[in-house]
């Protein structure tokens, strides 16, 4: 059921109500507290309502008894009462014709027998009632295009972006976007999924294919509620949009750890290995490659090709680049002869014109990144940017800033929007923010080469679909 | 030749001069003008004796117009001349008597057939005159306990530290010195090679071996010079201090890179790769573990087992940790009955009292690392320290701070001086600062689950020792 005209009746409630209840605001520190106060901040004011049987009034809105007292148009209802609460605040909604609840208490599966009981009978009130149920244990939903928000985040995380994100746990997803800004990665759309009585990570996979604001999908599970539907959708996402996947319990102790965390069976881990490859979802190992790929996604191209070309400042990083290129299952091949003959003229003698491209101080970086962007043998670039403290002193009093080692490096982004670029920069702190400055996030900065050729793999990775052999990653060594 | 006793008379005066001559000095910006300036603001004006034949003065210092000028006591020379004259300006450090020299100059081997042969002459005018060369085409030495440092670096840079850094690249050198202090790693001595055309990385870790400063040695190799040496003084540090390598070449593009770079022969990658294994030194395979490696090596004591405890405040972070505690081979077993017993008293129902721990919002993050610490049946604790934004604002407004989170961290750590333990801590910034700030440097605190976990892992490789059948770790998947 992906509605790839973006319209998706069942799931539209959870991100663009045209009113929404708070079942449990409250006048005391907590969640109920917070949320009215930030859903108004972020211009829900009017179509917000809050719902507590004790009356009174918090931030000056008025605490309505039931769900019955509220008078406005009411879509969406989200449920912040005790666990046991729950199954009757949701017969209120039923009642009210509200047919979308996030459910942000916890409480249920996750605890133990007494509160699997209490999930089944929410399941059951769902059922009746025809509602979609999202969570319980989970934070819900956000959207950055309409500022609507059932979690509390920084306001930086509201600034909309092309990635959405997918969390199992509420607190982890809450934590996640508080992280995310930091990198330069904002968000279209995120979802908290928690126990899963309903509304699983497929329904929003669904959602998100036909949602024109996500561009890249970011997603953490600790195990499926439908292997067959996660396949089926998985497929249509393939060469369409890239979804990257971090699934824990890939070994028997954290198999045991997310059972104990959100009551998911995690599975065999190789069956979903054969999912992942098999979809072209893009399965990591670490949330740090996952994290670090999502950059290279929501900023760069997708490449033609596994060819890579580096350019470097250092010759051992260019090293280490190659290395793990190579391990990544790229591949550092010949530059064109006409880019050897190019680099070659008003080169320094000790420069050996090659690929990985060691320009060291010569300052022929610039020259050095727009040839092997121009280089039709070249598939995507890494550019490797440092300098040492004593160098970069000097470089400053004559007035240049560590930006400009690199030239003008947006303007390259622009004027070879076909061919995927990342930059390396570490060392001195005024050098690397100077890089990343001047990269202006149109081109994702990493501080290790490892990580940056990790990155752009991840682009190929995609691009190369499923059924292009792509090839098995040399084991690494330790 | 390794001396345990600390004194090591071939490499002394590189590290620990009577007096210096610099021999190049000049007076516009480069190297040469700036260095002698350093060597003063580091305590070395009365020591450092400056040579240029075009005479005259830089910085208030005298320019000598040859050696034979300078009147002090000399025992080491510092050469920063063009590569054809370096041959003439080391035989009048050899008539003068000297016998240590650094190379700084470039265009040696590593610019082709010239350059080779200007490096036959040097050698040739070295065994001519017992003079012991560092380098061509490096940037020599920093002592930090005499400030001695034939290099710039930061300032904070030559804070002493127990970590020894030795690089075959010059330009590298210098930028992870730039790097470390950021990271709160501090170096007891680091050493740059260059082309090494008489002392290498061997020479270079006997000494290290006997230097009481030194108890961990970061290595970044492109190829070895002796490989049979290399091994020998390889095993000598087994057990005794932990080498941590990062070798380049281990892809045939890496290896061609390291030749065009240094003009090493990078050999076969999985020689090295056995005679790391077998000596017990620490192979990385990205400069990122290695540096992070060097946080816990500095920082925490040598675990007695591998068994891993995690506690956490994140489910699904814990989950991660767990997988990547037994992709590195280590063990995440079952907390002993009593500690399982001491958690489930005060605990909220809805907590499994298990490995890893999820203490979730509860705030029993500090008591559920104080009793892990102390299990009998655990090696080393992960303790990942993460609160969302929405709950951390809360936990502020009631005067509580980040680092509270954690307890008396810095106590803990010094009551159990014999287990390692590391943090880890994402999200919002404010939160993750308070972490660190809490933690003082006596914790490393690392920014995603795995990097902790590996991390502490490499504790456990070096503990157990090459002979001790170290579980290979499963391969990584993406």
């Amino acid at each position: 059921m992906a509605c790839r005209d973006g319209r998706n009746p069942v799931m539209e409630p959870f991100f663009n109500p045209r009113g929404v209840a708070v079942i449990g605001a409250r006048r005391s520190p907590g969640f109920g507290y917070f949320l009215p106060l930030a859903l108004r901040r972020q211009g829900w004011g009017d179509r917000v309502f809050l719902v507590n049987p004790a009356g009174g009034e918090v931030h000056g809105m008025p605490l309505r008894r039931s769900l019955r007292e509220v008078e406005g148009e009411v879509d969406l209802a989200v449920l912040i009462v005790p666990a046991q609460r729950v199954p009757e605040a949701m017969r209120e909604a039923g009642e009210r014709g509200i047919r979308n609840v996030v459910i942000e208490s916890a409480g249920f599966a996750e605890t133990g027998d007494g509160g699997r009981a209490l999930q089944e009978k929410v399941k059951e009130v769902a059922a009746h009632y025809g509602i979609r149920v999202m969570g319980p244990n989970c934070l819900g939903v956000i959207n950055t295009a309409n500022r609507f928000s059932t979690m509390e985040v920084v306001e930086e995380a509201l600034v909309p972006g092309p990635l959405a994100v997918v969390a199992q746990s509420g607190v982890f997803g809450s934590i996640l976007l508080d992280a995310l800004h930091r990198m330069g990665l904002f968000v279209s759309k995120a979802v908290t999924l928690g126990n899963r009585v309903d509304i699983n990570e497929c329904d929003v996979l669904e959602y998100l294919l036909g949602d024109e604001a996500t561009e890249v999908v970011m997603m953490y599970l600790e195990g499926t509620a439908d292997g067959r539907r996660l396949r089926r959708v998985l497929e249509e996402f393939r060469g369409v949009k890239p979804v990257l996947v971090l699934k824990s319990g890939r070994t028997p102790a954290g198999k045991e750890a997310a059972l104990s965390h959100t009551g998911s069976m995690a599975g065999e881990d190789a069956l979903y290995d054969a999912l992942f490859a098999q979809t072209g979802a893009l399965r990591f190992s670490t949330l740090e490659d996952m994290l670090r790929a999502a950059e290279a996604f929501v900023s760069q191209p997708s490449p033609r090709g596994g060819r890579l070309a580096i350019v470097t400042t250092s010759g051992s990083l260019g090293a280490m680049a190659a290395d793990a290129a190579v391990a990544e299952g790229l591949e550092v091949p010949p530059l064109s002869p006409s880019t050897v003959e190019e680099m070659r003229r008003g080169a320094p003698g000790w420069m050996n014109v090659r690929n990985p491209l060691d320009v060291g101080p010569s300052g022929l970086l610039p020259k050095g990144l727009r040839a092997v962007m121009e280089d039709p043998a070249v598939d995507m670039v890494l550019g490797i940017a440092v300098m040492p403290y004593a160098v970069f002193r000097e470089f400053k009093a004559m007035g240049a800033t560590a930006g400009g080692l690199l030239g003008d490096i947006r303007r390259l982004r622009a004027e070879f929007p076909e061919k995927p670029l990342a930059l390396c920069s570490l060392g001195e702190a005024e050098m690397v923010e100077g890089i990343k400055e001047a990269a202006g996030g149109e081109v994702p900065v990493f501080t290790s080469p490892e990580a940056g050729v990790k990155a752009l793999s991840s682009l190929w990775r995609f691009a190369a679909g499923p059924t292009a052999g792509f090839r098995v990653p040399v084991q690494e060594r330790e």
